[in-house]
């Protein structure tokens, strides 16, 4: 890795999506789906995925056997990261609010789930099953009744699906779930078919088919947003373990060739270490050649001056996962602006985050931390105005209402009042 | 107004939006501001606006000027509706929480204002100060600290801005105003030009290219929503008065062509009468041919035989607006799942909310209401999640976590973990 002054660095990098023909050919997906339904499913799934699918839907039988091919070490596992992630996000509810004023009228806010939810799960290698409790908790949380799950059917000519993500989706109380994935199964769950009734809201990573069609389908569904590729910075001074630093960036950066790793430091000598630690950490790793790609193009370190510059460049990257790792970290949590998650000191290595302790790992990639957030259950409620206006206050308030409407050029919005205060004897 | 069974209405009448034609021009748009900034936003002006603007920028002259054009009533509602819009959004304000274990860790969330905000307003005759205080104040009470507001030059040939628009936006603390409207002021917001420096997120309402350009920006920038035609529906019974429901519903007729504006009611006496009266008011609008059209081609009136099935077509309706006028209106909010807002009994009229009471009045159109929200004060926050793993906590859960990486195939990830217990002194 090379070590470069942060002021060289640029640190606005924010990517942009799809080449015209991968938009072409996803506008034509949508709406050969949102014609033909069913039809259209199938097709595009011996297309592009060489399997023949005859039932969309995955059976009570598929997921109970798929219970027999996981290890109950496993499953074990999943179970206490599916409880603690369970325990994070029961925190967030919300409940419904009102104001009650002497004159009768009542204002609020009722705070309810969303009715119907889609949850895209990649196939293949980026088949994750810790991905399915983390988008499929927050909606149970909130309450959500249906949660409909597609996947694509598995690779290599078969229709099955990973029995992981099978039982990662029974875990979380999924029932419903579809063999079907790509632009194909959003167009699906934005408009639904024969078998698929659609839903309200679409979540889930996936490649940039599935990202570009939740980009066009947003408005007819509303969609957890446009996932990019995944990035770590590491904050760390001298007294940080290279080791460990070294280790945490390598987590990221085996993900993805376009995965980002980037340390920032205030020591060079540390940053020396660091290089050095994973050159040699990275030899021995089955991924080394993504992760190699992506430590070579897109990581870096960056010298600082001090750690208050560290945190400004921070803020402007804006990255999807932050460590700090100094000695006293929660100094510098109230000066972080942007960033997904904060990972406060030595023990608080990324993958404690993307698998147990219970924050969301959907988290907001690509500078977007600037104005999103890691998935959580708010994504998963919707609230609805309440006002209930009493005689006398609008009998107090209609001669202000009628100005404003009328400097408007509203006159029927007045003439609403206009005929209440008329009637209830008041002509303001 | 016709009157029909709502079981032959179609509930299911989502619009989707824009010509490629219209596509098109937005994409060229957008470039043009990307690669040439100011110049490109002035030739735009000067070719859709038909002004010459020199200085984008409003100056403090032109915003003190304003107060001096608006009536004094005027500004005294217009105050009184700020601080209800003030008190109704400061009670949605959220504080970063966090959550301690006996075993050293912490997690939680801080919860943090966005940083810069773009406020699109749009011209002409739908220039509504209503609408720039119903957009400013949430993100103020966020603690948004830049507003950056962009608005095109008034119509007829002046640069000049509608000096209503200036006072509400002074008296929301808006002091950063640009003269630039249309998809060019988006692709400014979104992309900065030498004026203007780019926002995190655009909100406000605008036309058919302001809103694809919305649409095309997001997530380069967050937006709030992409707005459609107004809609009110009103579920009232044989108790409601007719004079005050048809007042009601022509107050979103008078909006737009566009606009809808249905009555769902369980009584056909009832439901002639407003029809009555929806013709005898149209009459002497200042609005009436726009409203007639409204309420020809997207107005009715539907039958029910319960207020049960009432509620029912109004969840699958999802209206914007819902006024429920029946003898005990509250015990049918609970059963409302899909609104934007609901007003509730006679005095409740849709203006007492659009200008006046203090919740939003931007609120989910054309069916969204399934799954967004008013805006509010939320839509200005940003969340970060905070891990604070404690040696000891780390320790236990170590062995799980590696479990779960190395089945999603992510040795880095096990690593990063291993790491840490062989050298903390626990091989796991």
């Amino acid at each position: 890795m090379n070590i470069i002054k942060a002021e060289q660095f640029n640190l606005e990098r924010r990517i942009e999506y799809g080449t015209p023909e991968q938009n072409d050919a996803v506008h034509s997906i949508l709406a050969a789906v949102r014609e033909r339904g069913d039809a259209a499913l199938r097709e595009f799934t011996e297309q592009f995925d060489k399997v023949r699918v005859d039932d969309l839907r995955v059976g009570e039988e598929e997921l109970k056997a798929a219970y027999a091919q996981v290890d109950s070490k496993f499953l074990e596992a999943l179970r206490r990261a599916a409880a603690n992630i369970r325990e994070f996000h029961e925190k967030q509810k919300r409940v419904s609010w009102f104001d009650t004023a002497a004159d009768g009228t009542i204002l609020g806010q009722t705070i309810k789930p969303l009715g119907r939810v889609g949850l895209y799960v990649p196939g293949g290698k980026a088949a994750y099953p810790s991905s399915v409790l983390m988008n499929a908790i927050p909606a149970q949380v909130a309450g959500v009744r249906e949660i409909a799950m597609v996947t694509p059917p598995a690779t290599a000519g078969q229709a099955g699906i990973n029995p992981y993500i099978l039982v990662a989706a029974a875990e979380a109380g999924i029932t419903e779930i579809y063999r079907v994935g790509g632009a194909q199964a959003i167009a699906a769950l934005a408009y639904g078919t024969e078998s698929i009734r659609p839903v309200d809201k679409i979540v889930g990573p996936g490649n940039i088919y599935v990202a570009l069609a939740k980009r066009y389908v947003y408005g007819v569904v509303d969609i957890d947003s446009i996932a990019g590729p995944s990035e770590i910075v590491v904050l760390a001074d001298d007294s940080a373990d290279a080791e460990y630093v070294a280790a945490d960036l390598l987590s990221q950066a085996e993900h993805d060739e376009m995965a980002s790793a980037i340390l920032v430091t205030t020591s060079e000598p540390f940053g020396r270490a660091v290089a050095a630690e994973v050159e040699r950490q990275l030899e021995s790793l089955p991924r080394r050649e993504i992760a190699r790609r992506s430590i070579d193009e897109r990581g870096a370190i960056l010298l600082v001056d001090s750690l208050e510059q560290g945190v400004d460049v921070i803020n402007r990257l804006a990255p999807e996962h932050l460590e700090i790792i100094v000695p006293n970290p929660f100094d510098w949590l109230g000066r972080i602006d942007n960033a997904g998650a904060v990972f406060l000191g030595p023990y608080s290595s990324e993958p404690v985050g993307d698998y147990f302790a219970g924050p969301n790992h959907i988290l907001p990639t690509n500078g977007t931390a600037r104005f999103s957030s890691p998935l959580n259950v708010d994504d998963f409620l919707k609230k609805t105005s309440v006002i209930s206006y009493s005689k006398r206050a609008l009998l107090r308030d209609g001669a202000d209402i009628m100005t404003l409407a009328r400097h408007e050029g509203l006159e029927a919005h007045a003439r609403a009042i206009e005929v209440r205060l008329k009637k209830e004897g008041n002509e303001a």
